[in-house]
């Protein structure tokens, strides 16, 4: 028993990541493991950190997330294990868990330090299967995040300067495209609340959303709700606010991607 | 225990194939959960009929399967849930059961409408982790299908118009590319029973094939029966024909693919 | 409980991986499968062979590590299982094994072709799913190598002609690239014992890499010991030379791969 689940930028085409499960199961034959996704942009820690607050939550209590994106493996930067509404993070102390620090959701923070848990002989080059994977065996065995290392306090750690979205002078929700999924929708780093806090519930329905010269008007329910081939805007599974396009892709409709800017404006304001 | 396949257009680079299996073990952490692919073409029904039907069988009886190419998720496109051969299907109304809907050898068919089996929240762009997931857990606990939802007739689920082979008016069997595999085989749409119905067995050596502007003389026992880089035409592990070439990539030999078409014509007649 | 590892060369959008682990399950459906790739170029076996060698010994012991790169399938190639380190290995004869075979640490060497634990129809094209599954999950279930078919002469079986590093006239190292992973770095043939052998320890930082007219002075002991965008050699994480770019891609930086020759001189030897 124990579920792991890993998220990294290795790809699935090298043998890193089978390597890395064979490690766990060494440690752990039972543990049942589940690939995040392998296909992070090589040491993208914002996309890593998106990524890791877009998935943990949907995994029962006590599971041990693994993150390896990892440019600075054989340095200094130390390894954290760490708490956070019952689930445990393993990553590197590089920005990836930005998204807990913030919240100061995290709890038990420790530098993982004890070498103990670690395989035998530890390369300077992949951590993943030396380090991490054992260390994550150990604790679905049982292991307290406590005996793994060092407590580190929680204002030391590493953070990643994250874009959030913000109201400008002239009274706009400014935001970026953050990711473009497999279908082409354009997630943004507008989060549902920040939106119903500019919008207003009831007045979403006028609300502008301008991207790349057009003007996408209220918020749909869903994809079906544009007709084919139409833009649309939608809060996605994510929970944030994306730009899609109907039976086809938003990325190539706007020939629009990762870093591009997203204004929402209210066509009219109530009073209330 | 219980299985648990997944077949999607959701790719791996996104998060979404791992949430899914984190919704699944969130409701029975001792599924074991299988990708069949997660890199059907976006919305592409019919490669998605195809793959299931080709897959579902090698599965033990009892193994659930979910099918999520889901244009119409949020819609009011139904989910179904259906019985074959012991096999479990949980798909959108959309024509990816088109197969089993034809050979009528779907049971106990239900539109799955009954909450208590779903996530707590709902969204309305992810039912692949909102009810499919937790729905197939529930299935593998025990639910049985008809406490999922309402019966459905048979007869009012969504058919696809998928080509089937047939025989010209000149006695030739036409058939069409499906698809193209990894290794560059052309899988075409005449099943092995279509196949030796018009060629009869003992005659299928002076099958003639003809593909654009080529013949190939004959069906090979087995790829290295050719030349390399030489084309062949098989039946492969799908039970379907296909245009091979030894070592080599029939697609790119042909610059051939989806759509293109495949004419049978029988060199000579006997008589019997 | 058993672990099956898979490595294949069918790639993931095909259902060909799917469906061998259903057959696997089919058998034992209380088997642990991990993918090691399915990326190998289509027929690749030198790519397979070192794949193979970097990846199985991190498995716990009585792991059966199926290889499918097997372009003759359908042919009369035979199907080997074999024992190493007390590792199960089942692959085509057809050289994915040399690592193992030249040195001499295969034990049990059968040629498989007891139909008993074959499926029950087996496919001229894919062996895979109809031999090599079910034989993988009989293991898992206690079934002995010498139970699967006939003893076969170590001696006899097929090699590939894989390139060792050598040391010239002019007493330089010579390599060449094996392979690209997925951060660009460059993974040559020379393994830490042959370089160590050739450098002798204390001297290593005096050794000097030439590689398409550009020097690297010394071994990096991690990727970040270089600035940000500059090259360096480091001894990877399978033990072998690599050259490596940090933050960026010694693929690109070289426009280098698979082939590329690489040499190491001592700029000066020391007397001992």
């Amino acid at each position: 028993m124990g579920i792991i689940t890993l998220l990294t930028d290795f790809g699935i085409t090298d043998e890193y990541v089978g390597v890395m499960k064979g490690a766990i199961l060494s440690v752990n034959p039972d543990a049942t493991i589940i690939d995040i996704t392998h296909n992070i942009d090589p040491q993208d820690l914002i996309q890593a950190a998106y990524t890791l607050e877009s998935s943990y939550k949907y995994f029962p209590e006590g599971t041990v997330h693994i993150i390896v994106v990892d440019p600075g493996v054989g340095s200094d930067r130390a390894i954290l294990a760490a708490e956070a509404f019952g689930h445990i993070l393993l990553a590197p102390d590089n920005g990836v868990l930005t998204f807990f620090t913030d919240q100061k959701i995290l709890d038990s923070v420790v530098r993982v330090d004890n070498s103990i848990y670690f395989s035998e002989s530890v390369s300077q080059t992949f951590h993943g299967r030396d380090i991490f994977a054992p260390v994550a065996a150990h604790i679905t065995k049982g292991v307290g995040i406590n005996r793994l290392g060092t407590p580190v306090d929680h204002t030391s750690l590493v953070r990643l300067d994250i874009r959030k979205p913000y109201i400008s002078d002239s009274d706009e929700l400014i935001g970026s495209v953050v990711s473009t999924d497999r279908f082409g929708n354009l997630i943004t780093n507008i989060d549902e609340s920040s939106l119903e806090r500019f919008c207003r519930k009831d007045i979403k329905k006028k609300a502008e959303l301008w991207f790349r010269g057009c003007c996408i008007t209220g918020l749909a329910s869903s994809y079906e709700s544009a007709k084919p081939q139409s833009p649309l805007a939608i809060v996605g599974s994510r929970g944030y606010l994306e730009i899609a396009v109907n039976c086809g892709s938003a990325g190539n409709h706007f020939k629009a991607g990762k870093g591009d800017s997203v204004r929402i404006k209210l066509s009219e304001r109530t009073e209330d």
